[in-house]
């Protein structure tokens, strides 16, 4: 087969190999994508958003990336591929979710941590879902970085699912119950006072904007970082919505909610909490390219945010 | 309540009276917006359909639309509301399809004529459905412009329903039997040549882009005219997928398949059409705004589409 | 009527009701248009401002907005209507101007406040005059959030009006004296310095950016809320000028000037100074959606402004 | 000073000196900017048309520009300079109306004929007012190549100028009186009845798309050439509205309305034109670039038109 | 290895089989990327046309493209592949077209018909001098589509090489001499008369567009192939510059020059040129994909073009 | 000469005197334009850079721009022209560099300061080399702003020069040693630990973006003012690559990298550099304007480089 290269198509994430999923083994990462989009409430586009996450890269796909402060390279301490996208039809919403959730529990069913590529952020609810039927459910703590909550009772007129419930989801179904959730970015005008009553009323640890501009991020990454700690788990899943970060930023987003983290406050922050805590997931959601203009650059934050979750692994396993 | 007017939001289709759907009666025309995104197999983005063709308008919501070479105003001529969007939730594509059927089949019950504005092509399933649940199955024909034929068996990966097999659908109903069927501007590399035998084999006639340019625009709608007088049948249902013109003249469409007509060439041809034939419904889909660059020239040709369907209808009635 | 969605126009701001000026009456808060572009010294499009701005919102259009880290919904603290769009023809400012200030007369002669929508910010001279008329010259602030100190003696080739100079023109007309001015975040290389030895000759109060980096921004807000505070006023007039944030995370604007505010920082002063002063009028303008890129986040900041401002008061009012 | 080149600013048209309008004389065609777009109904931006049609240009500015099927050149066979943008201040529409007729006037009186660069078509009524003073009243044709007639009663809210008017008011003042307008390309919703009744009261030759597609654009274009002929005239002034094209085409101006010529059928038309027919003077608007996508190619095609007339113009003179 | 689709990234031209070019054999086509744009004299980017012409396809990358209104697949009747894109450092012109001069003679030597992919049109110097050491100088006709005659003495400053010397230079090597060549579309204001004159010295045939208005493609076409024809020849080889295509319709390109062909007419004389004529290679430049909008349709066009050259191919194959 | 204006071209940076370059003599500063894309390894677009960057600016190119925190306007303290662009050869990079270093050097012997408007960042090599020819090598420091080293050992494939190679080759000629460099800025995941030890060796001082982020700004700029004091030099040479800011915040660049400064942190620390070190030239490079979206916000950024540049030497020669 003939190599690609920066100009030219990326295949996989960085270049790691393509495996099948059904040939998953062995490995300690698998990246996968989960292009959905029709979970979204308003703008859609996240369809493309593992496409676009993929070939934000102006790096050969030569899986060669090491971390500029430390030199070291994700690739070298740990076996990732990827697997593709998952195969799902629109607007079948439930199906779909149903296959991520089947592609994810088969991915962790072999030992491997399996890192999601979304689409809208409806697929975290897979994510946790499929994760939860081999670990076990109320096993992980997610950290959850996102503007909106995503615990709404319901989806547009009375829909399960989309991208306002899946925590709500996940909560209900004991997969994650909400005193494993650590939220954090949220703002606006959403969800509702009562909802809010909801989430802490099943002890959801929620940081809000307001917060993290008073106390300062690194205070609260530290609230967090002990509240996933304090319970007995065995790891975190990290769930990042690009639209955490200020969509002055990061316009290429669905649900735009002004007023977010700086793009390298999110960096850091998730470099952070993967070298501190022990990951046993992640997913990176809501990055809409139709709407970021000429030059993708929420895709490249998309795309950095894997590969700093990448490098607080491999800080972790190095004992940095 | 205040007059909105040029700068401002259209509410309705060029300021056409706002009707809920429960009370529509008494009136022509309805146009209703059907802002299904989650059939479409490629590119998304239809959802915003409706909104853009409402607001693809330079003049004042005025409702004076006279017609610059006969001075006929169809909103003079005919008494046209509009019923605002039909309620559908993102991801549940065959429960959005049947409220849309629903609609079109309750503003038919008045009598009045449907002319929906979608969303994707997938709609047209439900329009035609909707339809013959009043005037009856195999009373209408349908004229389809169209790049794609719309007959595939399944959508993607096995499901019902999608922007790719809506025609496939209504001819396995009996809603509208393949005999009804005359499409318009077909090209391109799909469907198969066995789905191409049967639409043949369910008489469907096909007018594809080649013996468009071969034989002449008008002689091919000489012919078309010609197979919906013969059958005997109450009228006929236009349905105007946007990518039947070029997409280097319509770029802000979902699956842009180049070499098509013009775009006066489809303003013409609709409004002889509405002219020379009993129109029962139209629909005019597959505008997806995000894909139309910032002059949003699509958007503009479909609302022009609708008006030139309009402006036909009431030179019929009037008699020119 | 049928009511509008998500997806669908939004008719009024956050889907407050539409009242006709004339029949403004009994409620705490006007949102009025200002659609005005042509005072504009370089880049049009502001006149669709007013459109982008109420439109930049996935929440349905139901009038609720809760704060998320107060559950304080300003709509149900306060009675809020949208008076659509000032009428206004191209080309003749002055005209347009006039007719501004009229109706914001109107509205706060019936002693609601009015929030006003631009427009580019030769608007905000109409504002102001229109208010003095009201309650009086020289009897309320106006904190201004600007790029540019809006002082120029006259406009493009001695005009009198333009979006460069209403301050000025305010001033001299003593609807809103110098001592009675606070501006914050301006930055640049104009107006010249004799210019700005007119502003401190009229003892108006700026802050420019290098001071508020340097001193951080909480001082000099606490300053500014002091100098407001410290004359005996109605209350403040808060002008927002969107180009106060850096156009890196606002694009959508006329006159860009790098080195400004982030959207965050201006979204909490702007709640913050509407909590703790009593609000007579707001406006927020130069949104010019022609720039802001597919993403519209400029026009999504300056529909959160006003809803933050909207938040202060009702927090004010709450007693929080 | 330095040559500028194509990778950098145009100064002027196609590199022609550059002069000020006090020192024009003794050349055959002055190319002037009257960067207007507050006369605009509906989308701003053409105040950048100069400065875009300047620009739209991959040939360095070497005024070396001869045309292929015949060599000819008009740089070589005319004297062409280019003087720069009118200044105009936004939002004073009548006073820069003035300004323009007084510097088409200027360029007139030394002989030169002028060739204005839009702006926004309210501009043209400046142009032929201004060439009126010089050649007299009534003493030329306007071949007037748009979608719209232009002949509106009053602008916007009853104001007299705008660019819906300017044909009307030439015709009232009698500077080009009705039987001396020859418009190609109308089609669409406007203007009224009545309006178009007042046009044929005064003589005004109409060829409308309907009859272009049903003739031919070679049988009307030799009809409106005879109509120029006809009457006894000093010659003829071409105003290109650039959206009597396509939007599809030409997607970068303010009004689109679908279902024009195409961008060759303007070409060939106006250098036959201006082959054939004497020239007094041209201009060509309504090029809003914000509109025109990242390729810009309404600009270009402005710039095109305006060689293609000078190249007509330099063929009538070679006697080819 | 997982199989891509439709979301995701194209890895080859319509998914057929990816091949190193040393393991090129046994097989009837050769599709090949030469992604240079350093020899562009004015707008760069298709460095990433051959990505962008891969990526335009909504169907899934299966190798199923049976032609609509013949039902022959060229899939099925031809062995296809895809060897990647060469690889070429920035900045390195003539290097780079010495790597594809190579890679074309390597396909050429196995009996394969190359098809390039650009990359600006400096690439078919080295197409057509690869083609020639295999199949021996001045044995194969070059059919060339473009606005521009690239017959430039030099390029930019002297230079020997850029998109505006290609065909000089293959005239000069003698590799095609000037007899071989017939070019169709040209226009505008390039090359020089002197240029010109030695193009005709040299025996190039060529069509230009107001022939094309004036006798009908048709006419032109039947020329172009007895031109072909006349000359003992092995066959030839069909160069596409995507500009020869009117910019309105095909925006995403270098040096954009108004006035040019339909898509339509574009596509049905490729294929019948490939139809009536022995293809001996192929390549389709000049497609810029950041200056091609969000729909990306000039891609879609230059996709179309490899596909109806292929179908053309197959035709003939298939004895249609 | 006519003089142009804001709505107009910008022949020059601010306005300021056009000169040859060989008519340069006896003025302070020199802007020159490097109008080179073929070095970069990834996006091109910033051969117009230069363009874009004199363009960003909504004043009159009148030369008046007093910094509004001081009054101080650098064109009264300094003398300032801009002798337009290199002519390069697209293709040619070594020769272009080459064309570069001579102007360079040409500026530097007249004892101005040159600032150059990139282009890629290889410029830079032929910058430095330019400047070291007439002050001597090893003589000046050289202050670099970038997410990147630029480094590395070869450009692509083996090749001596690219955006990527400039500090390296500097370094190797011995023009500015490696003890002379302070970078500022760097991030993400190249180049590899070997050349990271090279820089190392090399004595090249390095501030990343996790240290300005742990340390604060002002600390490591104080540490970056002591480095280049240290060392005794005739002065430093400031190279801001704009992709040293975020690309969220300036999405106009070629190879964007995410979690970078803010605009004002990069506009205040050059201002600063400028005031408190003697700077013997400076350029601003990879603003690559197709990827900037309609707003243009990175070409207004580096318009505002040079400007505070510009400025802090202003206010160093006037002892503030």
């Amino acid at each position: 087969m003939t190599d690609v290269w920066r100009f030219a198509q990326f295949t996989t994430f960085c270049g790691v190999p393509s495996v099948d999923l059904s040939e998953v083994g062995g490995v300690d990462v698998v990246i996968i994508g989960a292009p959905i989009d029709w979970g979204a409430s308003y703008r859609a586009g996240a369809r493309f958003g593992p496409k676009a996450i993929r070939e934000a890269d102006y790096l050969d796909p030569n899986t060669r990336r090491p971390h500029l402060p430390t030199g070291i390279d994700p690739f070298e301490v740990m076996s990732v591929v990827d697997a593709g996208d998952v195969k799902v039809a629109p607007g079948y919403l439930e199906e779909g979710l149903d296959s991520i959730a089947d592609a994810v529990a088969a991915i962790a069913a072999t030992g491997a941590i399996p890192i999601v590529l979304g689409g809208d952020h409806s697929v975290t609810y897979a994510n946790g879902t499929g994760l939860a039927r081999v670990l076990g459910p109320d096993t992980f703590g997610l950290v959850h970085f996102d503007a909106h909550a995503d615990t709404g009772e319901t989806a547009a007129f009375g829909a399960l699912h989309g991208h306002g419930t899946p925590m709500r989801r996940l909560v209900e179904s004991g997969a994650v119950p909400g005193h494993r959730f650590v939220q954090i970015g949220l703002r606006g005008y959403w969800p509702e006072p009562h909802v809010v009553e909801w989430m802490h009323g099943n002890s959801m640890k929620t940081f809000m904007m307001n917060e993290i501009v008073e106390r300062g991020l690194n205070a609260v990454v530290d609230d967090a970082v002990a509240a996933c700690t304090e319970v007995d788990a065995k790891g975190v899943f990290i769930s990042v919505d690009v639209d955490v970060v200020d969509p002055g930023m990061a316009p290429g987003t669905g649900t735009p909610e002004p007023g977010g983290l700086l793009s390298r406050e999110l960096l850091d922050t998730v470099r952070r909490l993967a070298r501190e805590l022990p990951v046993v997931g992640a997913d990176v959601v809501e990055v809409a390219p139709p709407y970021d203009g000429p030059g993708q650059v929420t895709a490249f934050l998309a795309n950095r945010v894997v590969l700093e979750i990448l490098n607080g692994m491999a800080e972790r396993r190095s004992g940095v």
